[in-house]
C-alpha cells in the first residue's frame, strides 16, 4: 500500500504529491491545517505569507491546496457549465444523529468512528443520502454548500457518461478506431486503438504520473492544460489538443487497465468533434441544466478554453450528490430520464476484472472501470467516480445510498484515504441498511 | 466629439482602443462583423486564424472582442458573485413590436431607426423594461440571455453604490481622508483625498489612460490587473494594490471631474478593508443574492484574487436591467429594501456640474458624476452607469423606463456611440410615455 511507485503511478494532475510523498506517512494534523484557521488569502492584501498565487505553483502546495480546491476559478480560466434558470431538485433533509458514531476498522487494523474519519481523510465537505435524502451533511475549511469545489479525476466520470450516452445514441461507435474521429491522432498511441479502449483506459500510451521524475509527460501535461506555470522560456505545447498528438504507443492495448489522465481528454475530444459543443456545453446541455442543479458547475481551461476532461470539473458538494443520485436512480431524476438505464447498467457491470488486476490496486481488490468509473464488484454492487485528493462520489445500489465528498488531503493518491475510506462507506452502508 | 485626446482620456482597460483610434469614425460593419457569422473560437481546436487567446492580447483585438466580451472567464481568472440559490425575480414580458420604428435624430443630424441603431453601436444585446415589464429585447452575436457579457466600467456604479450605502451605515465616512482606512495610501496622491474626492473621482492623481502614449499608466494598471499580458521580462507590479501605492500627485483634488478607473481601484480597496469581505463577496451578500438575479454575477481578478472594480463585473443582460430596475424603485426590489433609498436619491441628485464641465465631454452637456454614476440633469431625471464599447444601464424615472445594454463598439471610448445612443434612449422614453 505505501509502494511508492504505486503512489506516483496513481497520483495525477498536481504537484503536491511529490511533495507529500516525502512525509508520507507522517500526515499533518487536518484541524492545524484547516485553512480557515491558518487564514490563507484573508486581508486586502493578505499578509505576504498567507498569498496563494498560480503563477508560483503555490495553489498546490499543502496545505495552501485546502483553500486552492475550493477557490479554482480565481486562480485559472475556467468555462461555465449553466444549470439554467429553473428551480433545483430539492434534497429533503433528513439528518441523524446516529451516524457520527459509527465505528468500523481500517484497513490497517484500526478502530474507528464516522466522525473520526472525516478529519482523517481531510474532508472539506461531505454528504451522505439515503434514499434521496441528506441524512449527514458536514462542510469544513473554506468550503461552503454554495461555493464550488474541483472534483479532480471525479470529472472523468462525467465524460465517460457522456461518450457512453452518445454511444447509446449511435453517435459514436465504441468500436472504431479513435482516428476514425479524430484525424489528427492517426500517428500517436491513439492511431490503431479503439474508443472502447480509452473508455475503459487498456490504452498503451507512454505516459508516466509518476512525480519523482521531472521527465514525466504529466509535468508536459498539466503545463500544456494550464494547470501549471511555464517558465518564461517555455516553448512547449500551450494546449491540450498539442500535447495529446505527442502522445506515442508503448505496450499493447485492449490487455490491461492503465490509469491515465490523458484518455480522458482524447475521449473529451473525440465528445467535442462528434457534437460540435465545448465539454462544458455538453456537460450543461445533457447533465447539469436538467439535474435540477443549486449551481453552475464549471471546467478549468487550457489557453484557448478546451475543458480539462481528466479532472477540471468543479460543483458544489450537493449537486455533486445529486448527479450521484441520479445515477443509483439508474438515469430518472428530476422528472427526467437524463441517462438511459441500459447506460447506468453497463458502468453497473463493469469490465474485465483481469486486465484491472494487472495495475496492482492493493486497496481496490477485485474491482474494474469501466466508462471511466471504477466499479467495485462488492455485494452491494457499489460503483464509486475518484479524484486525487479524496474527490469522490460512492453510490451503493443495495444500500441506496450515495456519499459526495470533497476533500483535500496533503497525498494525492487515493490509496492513502482508501484504507479508512473504503470501511467507511461500507460501515455507513450497513448502518443505513438497519443491519 | 472627434477629440483624440478626449478619446484617449475616456477609453479605459483595453488595448482596442489604440487600435480603434487609427481607423475611426469609418466603423467597419456590425453584421460583418458578427462573432457568430465569422466562427471564432468554433472547432476542436478552432482553426489558427479563429483562435482567440489572453496571452497574445487577441481577446482586446476588433472584432475578436465581440467574441471576448461574452466569454471573459475563460480568458481569465474570475471570482463569483452568487445569487444564492432561490427562484428569480421575474420580469415579465410584454413586448411590443412598435418599436423597432421608432426614429431619432442623431447628435450629428441623420435620421435613425431603434432597429437601425443596435447593429449601428455594435450592441451584443439589448433589454428595455418599462415599468417593470420586458417591452424589448433582442441579442446578437454570441450573447445568450443566460451567458454574462462583461459590464467594463459599469462596474463601478456598483463600487460607488455599495460604497454610498456603507456610507449610509456609517461604516465610511465619506469626509475622512483615504489614508483612514488605507494607511498604505498615505504617500501617494490619495494621502489628502477624501473618500468623497474618490466616490465622485475629483482626484487629482497623475494617471493617463492615453492609449497613444506607450507609458501611460493605463497600461501598467492593467498589467498588474492581470486584464494584459505581461511580456516575459516583466518586473513590474502583480496586483491592483501594488499598483496603487504607486500612484502620485497632480493638481489638486475637490476641483474638477477627472475620469479615472483607478480611482475606483482605490474605493473598492476601502470596502474591502472595512468590511473585511471581497469585493465579490461584498456585491453577492449586499445585492445580487437579494435582487432575485438569474445568474451568478462575477469579477476578473488579479494573480492575488482581487476583483477589478474598475472594470472586471460581467452579468447576465436581464440581470444588468434587474438591478437598474432595483435603481429606478428607489433601491426596494424583490421585496427588499436592498439600496436605501436615501443612496439613490443622493445619486439621482449628481454632484458639481461645474466640476463635470472642466472635463469637457461635448456629448454629455450639463452632466455630473456622482458615487460613480453619471447624472444627466435632463428633464427626466435619467442617469447611467456607463461602460467602454457601449456598456449601459440607463435610468430614466419620468419615463418608468430601464436600458440595459451589451456592445462590443470597435471604438472603446463612447462619446463614439453617445452621438447615436442618447438620442435613442431619449426616444425610446418618449415613446413609453406615450408622446
Amino acid at each position: 500500500m505505501r509502494a511508492v511507485s504505486k503512489i506516483a503511478a496513481l497520483a495525477a494532475l498536481t504537484g503536491a504529491a511529490a511533495v507529500a510523498l516525502a512525509q508520507a506517512p507522517q500526515l499533518p494534523d487536518a484541524a492545524a491545517t484547516d485553512p480557515r484557521t491558518l487564514g490563507w488569502m484573508v486581508g486586502s492584501p493578505p499578509p505576504p505569507d498567507r498569498v496563494i498565487r498560480f503563477a508560483d505553483g503555490s495553489l498546490y502546495k499543502f496545505p495552501q491546496l485546502r483553500w486552492s480546491f475550493s477557490n479554482m476559478r480565481q486562480l485559472v480560466p475556467t468555462a461555465n457549465a449553466s444549470r439554467g434558470n429553473g428551480g433545483f431538485t430539492p434534497l429533503p433533509s433528513a439528518e441523524r444523529n446516529d451516524l457520527d458514531a459509527i465505528e468500523f476498522t481500517t484497513m490497517d487494523g484500526r478502530t474507528m468512528t464516522w466522525a473520526q474519519s472525516l478529519p482523517a481523510v481531510f474532508t472539506d465537505g461531505i454528504v451522505v443520502l439515503h434514499r434521496g435524502r441528506i441524512v449527514y451533511e458536514r462542510y469544513f475549511g473554506v468550503l461552503e454548500p454554495l461555493k464550488p469545489h474541483i472534483a479532480m479525476s471525479v470529472t472523468k466520470s462525467f465524460v465517460g457518461t457522456l461518450a457512453a450516452m452518445l454511444a447509446a445514441e449511435g453517435a459514436i461507435d465504441p468500436s472504431a478506431p479513435v482516428a476514425k474521429y479524430l484525424p489528427e491522432m492517426r500517428d500517436t498511441a491513439y492511431g490503431d486503438a479503439t474508443v472502447r479502449q480509452v473508455m475503459d483506459m487498456t490504452v498503451g500510451v507512454r505516459y508516466s504520473e509518476n512525480y519523482a521524475d521531472p521527465n514525466a509527460e504529466v509535468f508536459a501535461y498539466a503545463r500544456a492544460g494550464g494547470m501549471l506555470p511555464t517558465p518564461p522560456d517555455y516553448k512547449g505545447p500551450r494546449t491540450f489538443y498539442d500535447f495529446l498528438v505527442t502522445l506515442q504507443k508503448e505496450g499493447n492495448h485492449g490487455e490491461a487497465f492503465a490509469y491515465k489522465t490523458v484518455n480522458t481528454e482524447v475521449l473529451a475530444w473525440i465528445l467535442t468533434r462528434v457534437t460540435g459543443r465545448t465539454l462544458a456545453q455538453l456537460t450543461a446541455e445533457r447533465i447539469w441544466s436538467k439535474l435540477g442543479a443549486e449551481g453552475d458547475a464549471f471546467y478549468t481551461v487550457d489557453s484557448i478554453g478546451t475543458a480539462s476532461g481528466g479532472g477540471g470539473l468543479n460543483t458544489t458538494l450537493r449537486d455533486l450528490a445529486r448527479f450521484g443520485e441520479m445515477m443509483r436512480l439508474g438515469g430518472a431524476y428530476n422528472g427526467q430520464q437524463i441517462v438511459p438505464k441500459a447506460v447506468v447498467e453497463d458502468i453497473q457491470r463493469g469490465a474485465s476484472r483481469e486486465h484491472f488486476a494487472k495495475a496492482g490496486y492493493k486497496t481496490l481488490p477485485g474491482w474494474s472501470y469501466r466508462n471511466m468509473w471504477w466499479v467495485t464488484h462488492n455485494e452491494n454492487g457499489a460503483y464509486t467516480a475518484r479524484g486525487i485528493h479524496g474527490q469522490v462520489i460512492w453510490i451503493d445500489p443495495k444500500a441506496e445510498m450515495v456519499i459526495a465528498r470533497y476533500a483535500s488531503h496533503p497525498i494525492a493518491s487515493n490509496p492513502f484515504n482508501d484504507p479508512i475510506s473504503l470501511p467507511a462507506y461500507a460501515a455507513m452502508a450497513k448502518k443505513l441498511s438497519g443491519q
